[in-house]
């Protein structure tokens, strides 16, 4: 086995050249294999490997800075690095992360899990590195995806005019270049990276005084733009920015893409090297269904098919309210960020194509587009995961709450979402949007109060944000379906002489059933409550809590800071509660990757850890 | 008088056009004589004269959408739909805004006050607007500032197969084109906008079938590209994202701006106009110093100079004490987006250019860019307005405070900014920040206080930020000078006998002392703590202050919710803390323009306000 070979970075420097399709194929074998049991990214993967390789041909480690925007396709660069051990742990508690990380190892340049910062970060890091008189190689991957986002325009716009040497590689696996246009490219990516064309375009300025202006040009250009439009993409885009573009280059070509990226190193000033690659290369389950195989659960090896029945998620039942509001209401459209399958929005997008909208990874765009959506009379359902809502935090505030506009923000893997870890736990919302004015911020106990919130949503006149978890849709509970009411919480369980309050939101109420029934059995009696706004509170209810119970126990999947328990607790301050309080939540601090109840279960937020709470309280 | 004639949107229309260059000429004396008085934005509004007059020419108001991306250029609008006596109360408490504002005029489309939205607001409208069968304009017009921004890109990447009209201008007012290629691009212009253009452009694919492609073409691309380039920019940017461009235009010619305006208006699908213009066009003043007639009070007509003297304000501290750090520690690197002006780093760039990035309008990018700074040596500082810094929510928390990155966040225009109004007042850093995790958050009280902070920053090995005010520098007290300790708060008045304690941060500081003078004149014994730290909260003194004080008042210049009086009544309620609270801060509610001190009076922020909470607090 080669890959026996690659012990520690730099390692694959001592494999043959005419050995890298064997290595590469070994790689794979092993990536799906083991992906096959422990589950994680595998088209994007698959599809990198040979780029990987390319990279650490040419590349010197930890010396050089290679960073990877998004990070899910790092695999190859792990296993490179001398981690390949660690996959039989990947993604689980205290294992190999799915992303870089600089605390694994310092081969990994940055974390990454949000899209589009490589740009950014790889143009600090060569400023650092020409300020300190370094000599030291940087270079970033970033997909045809994240291009799309804000910040890695905002990058290139500001790589204009620089000296040094950048290495933008972009790994471009979407775009299907027809033999045409691309055997046409390929040869202009000859002449533009020889010698030749690198003396001409240092001397622009010289050459176009020489160029013949006047009728002979302006009818050239008038009969040749469109061609030259059709040649050029997209690599005119990069060119009128200031970076010279190299390719496009086959991705899977080993000796293609380490010649390339050799030119790319040595030219000075910011290079973009536009490589095309396959999703799911090598593994044919992949091929078919990149989409599938984007994040995945084990499965079985030979059939491509998951392990186990996936259950009913809180984003299949928004999915299918979506379908129903489409179709009752012409106003409702519905806007993604390049998530339409994760958010659940295909089915929408299927039935009504014209009220939907898939925007790009631009979450701050997709938030102020459904603000004059709504202006204009329509009402914009965003989906969006908990985290990546993040990067839209002044487009809310300052596009939809201040003129109250009727937005409604699907808030997607709030709370703990597990294996992709740190960067992707969604447990900032509750904190970050309640502090802006005018919006209303709910969360639902189960799977029809997700459906009725919706429905409240979209009869609501002004900004409204509903927040559920990842993962199964929870169907507890035989009680009456208590309408949603503006602010209103709904009590779920009144036992005869309680001294107790557990008092939980989102899917910490069945947590904090989960909890009253161990109680229950010890004979210790606690009620509970669903809170289901977080903005407006329910006061009357906490007022009345604060006369009737001897300890109040609050519970949210949100960092304790700014979120739910707090502005509970403010209000019980004002009222000068004596009683017992307890605040169930993510502490103050970054949470890694693991399964989501080894999490909470670390994080005492499980149903035993929080009943031995409140034992310890003396009531 | 031609302005006595425009009592109401749509009257420009009647105005014969040989007039117009005499209206432009009014409306710019209007501009001049009113804002000397009021102050307020003059050089962008005295550019865009002639361009809105156009705008008002060709579009019908209200139907009609015209969305001003920023907003600080929309008086002549103003003036052009009715509300020119208003001109008296610009920017005053209840008078006339400063940007558009639905609720002042249906003729203003939306709000504005923070960069780049105005493409993606644009994009909105026309999809609600086809969406339901209307055939209204819908018009942005956006500087070419604005254009750096990442959320402008991300809405332009989404304009692509767009089939209806929707019309950009582009307002470039910084861009200084020679005489030679400016007269090559006005007649690529009129070749461009002629009909024959738009049937070719059309038919782009039946067009390139015919094209003589091979090493002609080639051959022919090659000798012209560089000169291709240099004619087309910005325009071949926008051509290669599917936006048909037009211009460049001469901004101060009615007559061309009509013309095009009309072209643009006629097309399918998405279409930027380019127009140049000149800052401060009519007022000499303005047109040699643009940047001091961006934003100013109120000024001597015929000098063109400052009526009052500015004073030293915490900006002209911050600027003072970079310059220092600069020349001590060569690791140390400013960082600004678009504003080395306003946010003082103009001396720091003088002195240091290489350490110096402007990197635009772009605080996403500019917070990622200083990770990865920091990671590679450097002690990067990014200068940055309070509401501006929301746009980099998302990057301080994934690509600073996971990492614990050595970024130094000067958040300037903290708290309340006055006239500026609703879109700016930085009122919720102190929220917004606190809930991440690793951040230092300090406010100092007074000037050497942020020195020192500063001073503290740089050795700090880790997330830090300062938040400081608009306007004034405190310089009272004659204390002495206590040494910041990491999550130490100061006492600055103790008082014998004293039940009342107020505790404040930032700003607030110096209205609690000022309050403290106030009753202590009266009798009432009030002591006054300087909280210096937001996070950590200085847990030690809140204990000690539970057990001493019968009253605890806490004050802030931030929304009270999250913000510092919450999380100190949050430590509070643990400790069963059974006086009296007051929290002085910003209602959770958004606050319009005004003076400051005007609106502390109208929010009860003041320190005679706060005094007469006190007395009402039965001590």
């Amino acid at each position: 086995m080669l890959l026996d070979l690659i012990k520690k970075p730099n390692d694959i420097k001592n494999i043959p050249a005419e050995s890298l399709p064997e290595l590469a194929k070994e790689i794979r074998t092993f990536l799906v294999e083991h992906l096959s049991r422990t589950g994680g990214h595998v088209a994007s993967n698959l599809g990198a490997v040979e780029l990987t390789m390319a990279l650490h041909r040419v590349l010197t480690f930890p010396e050089d800075k290679l960073i990877w925007d998004v990070g899910h396709q790092s695999y190859t660069h792990k296993i490179l690095t001398g981690r390949k051990d660690g996959f039989a742990t990947l993604r689980q508690l205290h294992g190999l992360s799915g992303f870089p990380n600089p605390s694994e190892s310092d081969c990994d340049a940055f974390i990454a899990g949000h899209s589009s910062t490589s740009i950014s970060l790889g143009l600090g890091f060569c400023k650092a590195r020409d300020l300190q008189g370094q000599s030291h190689r940087v270079v970033s991957v970033i997909g045809d995806g994240a291009l799309t986002g804000g910040l890695s325009y905002e990058a290139i716009n500001n790589l204009a005019g620089m000296k040094s040497n950048y290495t933008i590689i972009l790994n471009d696996n979407h775009m299907s270049i027809s033999e045409n246009v691309g055997g046409m490219s390929s040869h202009l990516a000859r002449i533009r990276t020889s010698s030749y064309y690198t003396g001409l375009k240092n001397d622009v300025e010289v050459s176009l005084k020489k160029l013949p202006m006047g009728d002979r040009l302006v009818s050239g250009i008038r009969k040749t733009k469109s061609g030259i439009k059709q040649l050029f993409i997209p690599g005119m885009v990069f060119e009128e920015m200031g970076i010279m573009y190299l390719g496009p280059v086959d991705g899977h070509d080993s000796v293609a893409l380490e010649r390339v990226l050799r030119q790319a190193l040595s030219i000075q000033g910011p290079v973009l090297v536009h490589v095309v690659t396959e999703k799911g290369k090598g593994y044919r389950p992949a091929m078919r269904h990149p989409s599938r195989f984007h994040g995945t659960g084990p499965f079985d090896l030979a059939k491509g098919l998951p392990l186990s029945d996936s259950p009913v998620t809180y984003t299949d039942i928004f999915s299918t309210v979506m379908r129903k509001l489409g179709d009752r209401n012409p106003q409702v459209v519905a806007v993604t960020a390049a998530m339409a399958d994760g958010t659940g929005l295909k089915r929408f997008r299927n039935m009504f194509p014209e009220r939907f909208f898939d925007v790009g990874i631009a979450e701050g765009h997709a938030v102020t587009f459904c603000a004059a959506l709504a202006a204009g009379g329509m009402i914009p359902v965003f989906a969006v995961y908990s985290t990546f809502l993040q990067r839209a935090y002044d487009e809310i505030l300052h596009d939809v709450c201040i003129t109250k506009q009727h937005v409604i923000l699907a808030v997607d893997r709030a709370g703990l979402v597990g294996r992709d870890g740190v960067t992707h736990q969604g447990i900032f919302d509750l904190s970050y949007l309640s502090t802006m004015p005018n919006l209303i911020i709910m969360a639902p106990k189960n799977k029809w109060e997700l459906s009725d919130m919706l429905k409240f949503a979209v009869d609501y006149k002004g900004p409204v944000a509903i927040r559920y978890p990842r993962g199964e849709a929870v169907t507890l509970w035989k009680e009456k379906r208590q309408e949603i009411i503006l602010g209103k919480s709904e009590v779920l369980l009144e036992q005869e002489g309680s001294k107790v309050l557990l008092l939980a939101i989102g899917s910490m109420v069945r947590t904090a059933m989960e909890t009253a029934e161990i109680l229950q059995e010890e004979g210790i009696a606690v009620d509970v409550i669903n809170a289901r706004f977080m903005a407006p509170l329910d006061m009357e209810m906490i007022r009345q809590a604060a006369d009737r119970y001897d300890a109040i126990v609050t519970a949210e999947d949100n960092v304790i800071s700014g979120g739910f328990g707090e502005h509970v607790s403010c209000v019980l301050e004002k009222l000068h509660y004596a009683g017992e309080r307890i605040l169930i939540g993510v502490p103050d601090e970054f949470v890694h990757h693991g399964a989501v109840e080894e999490l909470m279960e670390e994080l005492q937020m499980d149903a035993s850890s929080i009943a031995d709470q409140i034992r310890r309280v003396k009531i």
